[in-house]
């Protein structure tokens, strides 16, 4: 498999968070020689907030997690690559049920303060006894500094581990907010991620946690489309030790809390960031592609017009083939089902403006549109003309050979 | 550009219709040694019926279409390929205004009674005043035998022109129906066919008419899908000389009229034929697929879980890499947005029951399941288990390289 073009450099070097201690391993579920299991065991008075995939048929580790987010409460996290535990009936369920009693036993919790994920192939059945004694030796070298080790371990298809880290002020005291997620196809924005775990040391109870995370994955996780397929398994976890307490923190109780407005921030932008570390190793990315909508009638009806460009395999497609062919983002904005007035909409790609007024610019220039296209990152923006003061802003990937290349022989 | 595996080994050919006379030319529109524009004569009091895209960024020809439909009269039909003539303003306006005046001319009729069609490139201006001179002397060719000629003429990246009919009896007569049609990219039932025109010796009113295409179009041109992408083209005409009324037939002026049953048995065979030609011809197809749901709460439901299967990039990749990947159709199920039980869903491939009641099938066979999708024709059929007796059928195709390739490079 071919490394993204956005791989980064250097790999982001996480801050410690007291506590908070990781290790992975490898259980041999699927992929030889790699690992495949992480353990991340929290301190006592973790809270959790999450949001899960809206999938019909969502795995059982998602129905396990739903069922944990309402205590609220965390001191473990068992994520596992290579089989997703996804439509597997009552062995998907015990498999979680063992998997969680391991767990609970080698971080000394409860079962429901034990979250888990699994990605990787759909409708097979995830063995939990290759867990057995790997979790309760896990729970031993697990160390502060091991979240490269841990991005690693949750990677199916990805050619990057994604990590990212941030840090803001609740009351006058520096909290950390620490991030690893993994993509990399059956990405689409209802709820997106594949998985995305994030920790911080900040005292936020689990019901002030869940606001803000709710709040801020419709502009994040939820506004990527690597293929428009939704995934079983999708799982965005945050986890908040209040550890900060000790250095003089204030525990947040209230989402609307003015003193959480610079970890809010924070927040959004940890989020973001991972999940354009997603897009960017989007399966078989050569370019990445920004959508931008605005004049729509709401923000909703923005972001479908928007998830409409962003998924047409046609507009995907050109951008492939480094072609500006913006009569195919018209096409996309007309199959939307959002209102859009034909004869008043605008389209640029980058900063040129390509079309407007229903008709193409009257200084069209192909040749800047086409310099636009052939670089590595689109920005097309389109004004659908109905007055409104919906706007939306998505991410996508277009769509190339080596897409097919890696999805038409998955499993074998 | 590869021919597609299904092509015909030879083309229809198709009977005459009394009075029906098409002639095609080279108008040079965009390609180049090719007939590209079609013009059909129709016998006075010829009524007409159709389907038009639901696009909000509709081409210019469409918006005159609706206008004409409205009349339900027809005396004449243009067809240009290589330009669609869609988001082009007031000058896409004007071009079909001038179409139709030449047309007008050359049929000996009114403005009202030209149809127009056009296929192509979006957004780039059509300079209607090639068809000078060429629509008059198509007039004075055109004959009755024609169809091939003009199936070739409105052909895209189409590699085989697509042409069928039929025949019914109404009151004891046989009449005839005729049809042509081209595909293939861009092609999502809503409403489906780039362009299909239908041709019948039937005396049948035009609301009439009307009543039979809108009712046979949602299992048939809407129940196709090649990339999820709705043309701003999209344009279904059924044109009826009634001509076969000199002949003893009687006239139809009620849809519901139990005369017309054989009709509109014929027609819709008619419709399904041409658009499952579309589909086998859809832009670097190498295998059909087709998709049956049952078991959702409602035909309607039932059929966008069926397409979310057939438009899921993941499980079109699968399939054309023939791997048996029925995981993905779980996770097509379950994103559909519609009613689904998991853990009842029911999963075959061909005859091979894959998943049952949540999971999979106790005696599933890997080697069988890969059997039927190392085929050419593959069927996915899903109980989704919501116990309702919602079902619909779609078919689509699978997702190759060579879609990439004519869609990266389609323009230039």
């Amino acid at each position: 498999m071919k490394t993204s073009p956005f791989a980064p450099e250097r790999l982001a070097e996480l801050p410690p968070l007291a506590g908070v201690r990781l290790a992975a391993a490898e259980a041999g579920i699927r992929y030889k020689n790699r690992k495949d299991v992480l353990l991340a065991i929290l301190p006592e008075g973790t809270e959790a907030a999450g949001v899960l995939t809206t999938s019909r048929t969502r795995s059982a580790p998602v129905d396990w997690c739903a069922k944990c987010l309402k205590g609220g409460k965390a001191r473990a996290l068992v994520v596992n690559s290579g089989n997703a535990n996804a439509f597997t009936g009552m062995r998907g369920r015990e498999a979680v049920e063992a998997t969680v009693a391991m767990a609970a036993e080698a971080a000394g919790c409860g079962p429901e303060e034990v979250y888990v994920a699994s990605t990787g192939v759909i409708g097979e059945p995830l063995d939990a006894s290759k867990f057995s004694g790997v979790l309760t030796r896990l729970a031993g070298e697990a160390a502060e500094d091991a979240f490269q080790d841990a991005a690693r371990a949750i990677m199916t298809t990805d050619t990057f581990p994604k990590l990212a880290s941030r840090t803001a002020e609740i009351g006058g005291v520096t909290v950390t907010l620490n991030g690893i997620a993994k993509g990399s196809g059956m990405i689409a924005p209802d709820m997106a991620t594949m998985l995305g775990f994030l920790f911080t040391d900040a005292p936020v109870a689990a019901p002030a946690l869940q606001a803000l995370v709710s709040r801020h994955v419709a502009t994040t996780f939820n506004a990527i489309t690597v293929d428009g397929d939704t995934s079983t398994s999708d799982t965005l976890l945050l986890f908040a030790t209040g550890t900060a307490q000790d250095r003089g923190a204030p525990r947040m109780v209230d989402g609307e809390d003015p003193r959480l407005a610079d970890f809010s921030r924070a927040l959004h932008e940890l989020m973001l960031e991972l999940a354009l570390a997603i897009i960017k190793d989007g399966e078989g990315i050569s370019k990445l592609i920004a959508v931008e909508v605005e004049g729509a009638e709401n923000d909703m009806a923005a972001k479908r017009i928007a998830l409409s460009i962003a998924n047409s395999p046609l507009v995907k497609t050109a951008i492939a083939g480094s072609d500006a062919n913006w009569g195919r983002v018209v096409m996309a904005v007309g199959k939307a089902g959002e209102a859009a007035d034909r004869d008043s909409l605008s389209i640029w790609f980058g900063d040129i403006l390509v079309a407007k007024a229903g008709m193409r610019a009257p200084d069209y220039s192909e040749e800047a549109a086409s310099a636009h296209v052939r670089g590595r990152e689109i920005l097309i923006r389109a004004d659908v003309g109905t007055g409104g003061s919906g706007r939306a802003r998505v991410w996508g990937c277009d769509l190339t050979n080596e897409y097919i290349a890696i999805n038409a022989d998955y499993r074998s």
